[in-house]
């Protein structure tokens, strides 16, 4: 029986496929792929939460994002699957901290379940000025 | 009834959702980001054709990119769901001519359906000298 | 002693280095990083003729792009040098046809001048709702 | 008279200018672009040690990345010039970490040092089968 806290919203998967143009030379996902990836994870969280991050900036809730930090642990190859996991880490009064995992779902010849990455960022919640704004109470689960 | 030609290995239907990242200043997916996208199109139709791209360039078969052309018709938006159309346009020696079109699958408050562009790649097939090499007779339907 | 009618506004040359994050898998520069690398070269074609894009954007002049196309010669590698060629093509009422000749400038152990790419963009002026606009008397040379 | 120790190498000054592509429908450079300038930022720092890192890696010398940490201060904007300074923050035994300040080098109407982001990337050494190397006695200044 886990006593583990959940996250506040719980972990959200979402799933990329590596494209051709997201390699190098080296012959893996160039390391900068994976800020856009983990950007598509934290879309997918708010939506699982009923928030289109479209719609919260229409209205003028704009998230910019603080510090990024990435773990780099087994290179992600071309058309390989990549399983990301995305949960809220921290919420502060004005700031949310997203933690993610990344790991391998699909690649011939290979086990899935290969961790490819950790990564947090941290975001800064502003409006259309760039004027910070409080976390509006109704904003997430359990605010 | 149709008695239009159809062509070769048919058309493959992928979906691709427009990534922040894509975005430009302008509002819109920024205009380079269509190639990557009709990339992964690509690489969906030779699946569905039965051959990973992945195998045939680890065998020594690569595609390389001759020319690209785009016409964009109205533009993509950040978080729009997009549907891509793949078929092969045409069947050369050592090259194929691949068409594309893309379109809204799904957008808040749009009827989905709208011409997002269209697209054509002429790409040749060289070995990994990149000399170059005729299709092997067994590689596409029809060959 | 040419003859040749001299593009208007001249031809704009300007360099760029080839980034690691440009390369892919294949080893050579990824065919959809050529447009930033040509729109890059239609900036400065346009800061040669007096105008910076920064401003003629935010005084409600935009440029959006209606067709791309390139014509791929020769592959640039990381850390290439190369050399951008930019001129008007064509000027219509309201478009505006830029034509490019991408070079080698520097790559050791190769002669500079090998054709890497040629490419041809048209776009269409607009205001900042989207609605076409006329080229404004003063807006290019010759016009 | 300042006894702060000086890098190792020194530190390297490189300029990159913020291309339209690289902007996101917030009017900033996304924050994804800045690795690209980094990795650009620490090729001309191995420059400036008579390093050139595309032959380092012809000859089987790879640098990998580890780690990323960003910590972005002030917005980047289009055709911004962009100053990085690069410097060799630490050397292990098969891993150096580099150091990075980006700050406004030209922006018309904004005095320049603005500071942009701060950033540290981790990177191994390895063959060119993955597997760890130390670093050779004559590589680096100072080894």
């Amino acid at each position: 029986m886990s006593t583990a806290p959940q996250p506040e919203g719980g972990t959200q998967v979402h799933h990329i496929r590596v494209r051709y143009a997201e390699t190098d030379q080296m012959g893996v996902a160039h390391h900068s792929t994976y800020i856009p990836w983990i950007e598509e994870g934290r879309t997918e969280w708010l939506r699982a939460q009923g928030r289109s991050y479209r719609s919260m900036e229409a209205s003028g809730l704009i998230l910019t994002v603080m510090t990024v930090s990435l773990r780099y642990r087994h290179p992600a190859l071309y058309d390989d699957l990549i399983r990301i996991e995305t949960w809220l880490g921290k919420k502060g009064g004005a700031s949310l901290t997203f933690c993610y995992r990344l790991s391998l779902a699909e690649r011939e010849g290979e086990e899935p379940g290969l961790l490819i990455a950790e990564a947090e960022t941290r975001l800064g919640l502003v409006d259309g000025e760039g004027r910070p704004r409080r976390l509006p109470p109704d904003m997430l689960p359990g605010s």
